[in-house]
């Protein structure tokens, strides 16, 4: 086996993933760990990456780089910010160092919806790394979501995110399944809920009202209350898939990337399909790997 | 004291008003329980009306009328809902007995948003109520919004109720405020938030973007976390307001009717105004007791 060069870890709110890499970039070792940053108390992240990531890999003296959460005020340390337009040199220029040897990548802010600023951690570097794989993506425009508790819609021109829209369609799902008069301990894997789902969404507009339906249906529908789930997850994501590129200012005459969980990135596509619009996903590990061994090899102290 | 005559009961999902009615219409007295169908066990309406709310209002042997959600399958029993177009007069003629002398007023329905169906129970009691406090009222078209946990904008013709929406903007503010990323224990009667809220919502599409603003607007705007729930209030009943009439195929270019909680009605007035909208507020309490007056009084048995 090569020398193992250095660690990279995608650290997020859940879960880390970290990868043990060579000098040529070749992946040595990888490993998850049920360590996200809302699983960590204050302060903890520095002992824990110490006493549970590094030994785990065998990597207790390599340089690490690190992105996500873990660069919030819940992670390791807050690290800045940058602005939009930005590009992966702009991300390593920025690279703060927390420790000896171990460097976060910075998220990034634009202006957002309604002036307000929109901010990420941790998909930039998805996205980044996407671009890498693939040096032709480097030119043009490119349309990105990247779905999750907080979606990210990114307009991307010639190798720099321009802009980015953030939407809580995750989050939406998850407390109104768990918490409101829609909760519901069924799966969400109903094809035919999820396609009315998508119907009743139509424009996106009035969201509270179409809520109302996944309750109606029901109780004065006969759908089954078990479909609900389902349901909502069409309703939540025909919303936003037809309404936050529109905010964006860009068309969907052209394809969409999809960049993250593969489960997810599926029910996207179907979506979008249903709009007409093509799209084609990606795997966002996978992704995040690329840009940090980039940001790493390329931007190493010799 | 006049003898009283019957019993009146608005009995939604938190609480039970009832007030004791004389011969000539007149409220004898009233009181509030903490009895909501929600706070009731599977089966037990009938014994703590018969054994709580009698007793307290000196009522033993008297006709009872009761509206609300105690005629859903968590109260006293599943009462039908009628169709719209629906007058009170409908209402009179569909009135269920579920116990000797006490009578439950149906719910309405009608085809609501991308064709699912949609339901109220109570509000319609109120509406009536409403028209029925000045004849004049009966005759042309009013848009009425009943602000709550589960809202209703109502559209009424002649004295009928021709059809209507729900919106479920009281429980999206009550999850989101308590269980999201948004959560905040702080007051929401912070009127300049309230206002950002407003302005943020625009027209009201994209909800699950606009909602991420009530989060960066803090993490990377500067904004006080104690404002997030009197934003998330403003951009809430903001997109409401500008989304939800427009479903309902009405203009905003008269008045609208609010009726419900005084302090809730009050920041609907402040969305609507500031979309240039006049709007009075009428007090849902006083209204529901009007009409089951009026059905009680009108057609009770000779």
């Amino acid at each position: 086996m090569a020398d193992p060069a250095f660690l990279a870890c995608d650290w997020g709110t859940t879960n880390l993933r970290a990868w043990l890499v060579g000098g040529d970039g070749e992946v040595l070792a990888s490993r998850d760990f049920e360590l996200g940053v809302s699983r960590l108390g204050p302060g903890e992240a520095e002992a824990r990456f110490a006493n549970e990531v590094r030994p785990a890999l065998n990597a207790q003296a390599l340089p690490a780089i690190l992105c996500g959460m873990i660069g919030s005020n819940l992670g390791w340390r807050q690290v800045n910010y940058l602005p939009c337009p930005a590009s992966l040199d702009d991300l390593r220029k920025a690279l703060t160092s927390v420790a000896d040897g171990v460097r976060i990548v910075p998220g990034l802010r634009c202006d957002g919806v309604a002036g307000a600023p929109d901010v990420m951690r941790g998909e930039e570097t998805q996205v980044f790394g996407w671009l890498k794989q693939d040096e032709r993506r480097m030119h043009g425009r490119h349309v990105l979501c990247h779905p999750g508790t907080h979606a990210k819609w990114i307009l991307i021109d010639d190798g720099k995110i321009v802009r980015f829209i953030t939407a809580m369609t995750g989050e939406l799902f998850a407390v109104l399944r768990k918490h409101s008069v829609l909760k519901s301990d069924a799966s969400a894997d109903d094809e035919a809920a999820f396609d009315a789902g998508l119907e009743a969404a139509e424009d996106g507009d009035a969201l509270a009202a179409r809520l109302f339906t996944a309750r109606s249906r029901v109780t004065a529908g006969g759908a089954a209350a078990e479909s609900t789930p389902s349901y909502l997850s069409g309703l939540l994501i025909g919303a936003e898939v037809a309404s936050v590129p529109k905010l964006l200012g860009v068309s969907l005459d052209h394809p969409i990337v999809l960049l993250g969980d593969e489960v997810l990135c599926r029910w996207y596509e179907r979506a979008l399909s249903r709009l007409g619009v093509s799209a084609t996903a990606y795997d966002g590990e996978a992704a995040a790997l690329a840009a940090l061994t980039a940001l790493q090899m390329e931007g190493a102290p010799k």
